[in-house]
């Protein structure tokens, strides 16, 4: 158990070094920039793109994490942060500000490996740089049956302490079976 | 130095993975599809994205792999294969067809992570899918002083039985010193 955490250790400062996805992901951006007429456009484009991503990647997640279906919202949320931010950025936000009623809560960033090196310029300054992200929990939660809400609401980029993504449970989905599925 | 291969071989493994990275590329090459009128366009566009991220990919090379300066060609193709390769895509391309003069040679990949799942439609025939990779390999060898040309001259995404990239040495670039640099 002891050598597989020290791999484990390893593998993730490896991945979060990943430079080249990092810039592919700013080549990606500068693109969508240069396309469309204002931010706003470009925030749309990214959750979108991120969408499509989230329900592809949703299947690499389930068979890599060998992780079954969630309880409950919190489980999402834990399983969210501990376990599908760390394989794929190599970082674990915190889950925090909690609702009363526990449909909402936010994942706070401390670093994010898509910024790394990166800074609006002036005419940018309501960019969502990020909000691949946001598609893609979406798109991955929606193919298990959860229709939530993600968006930033804080971003270091913008010259917040923090990144924190605010994620809200809509509702279940019902499973539609296959036309002539029992 | 076992322990250190152990590692190293969980870590690769995990790279080889990297869905995301694969997915998010290929939004990329699906946006530069709707940009450009012909795939001449998205294949030039793709070069010199890749060219951008070469040139900063190198610093990030050289500080993660401790790599000096490479005597010659023959040592710069075996450390791009089995080093950098390795590194940001988790394969080793093999070295072949040496040009007799030792100025030219190709990396063959067996497997392409790029195009995990990528299937070219009839109207993209003549589209380079992965020449980001030729824009970042000419770009960091820029970097460090040689002048090389790079290109796909097999595809399997386009029917061929293997993935070919033909390097081909130009020139050594002459140092520019800073100026009132000694």
């Amino acid at each position: 158990l002891k050598r597989q955490a020290i791999n484990m250790r390893i593998v993730f400062s490896r991945l979060q070094n990943s430079e080249l996805f990092t810039l592919t992901y700013g080549a990606l951006v500068t693109q969508l920039c240069k396309d469309y007429e204002n931010d706003e456009e470009v925030n749309k484009q990214l959750d979108k793109m991120g969408y499509n991503i989230g329900v592809r990647l949703i299947e690499d997640f389930l068979a890599r994490s060998s992780i079954g279906r969630c309880q409950d919202f919190r489980e999402t949320a834990d399983v969210i942060a501990k376990v599908a931010f760390k394989m794929y950025l190599g970082i674990t936000p915190s889950v925090t500000n909690w609702s009363p009623a526990g449909d909402e809560f936010s994942l706070i960033l401390e670093s994010n490996p898509l910024v790394d090196f990166v800074e609006l310029p002036d005419n940018h300054s309501t960019l969502i740089y990020s909000n691949l992200l946001c598609g893609i929990l979406r798109g991955a939660l929606e193919m298990v049956q959860m229709a939530v809400d993600v968006r930033f609401v804080q971003d270091t980029l913008r010259g917040d302490n923090v990144t924190e993504i605010r994620m809200k449970f809509i509702k279940r989905i019902e499973e539609n079976l296959p036309a002539g599925d029992e």
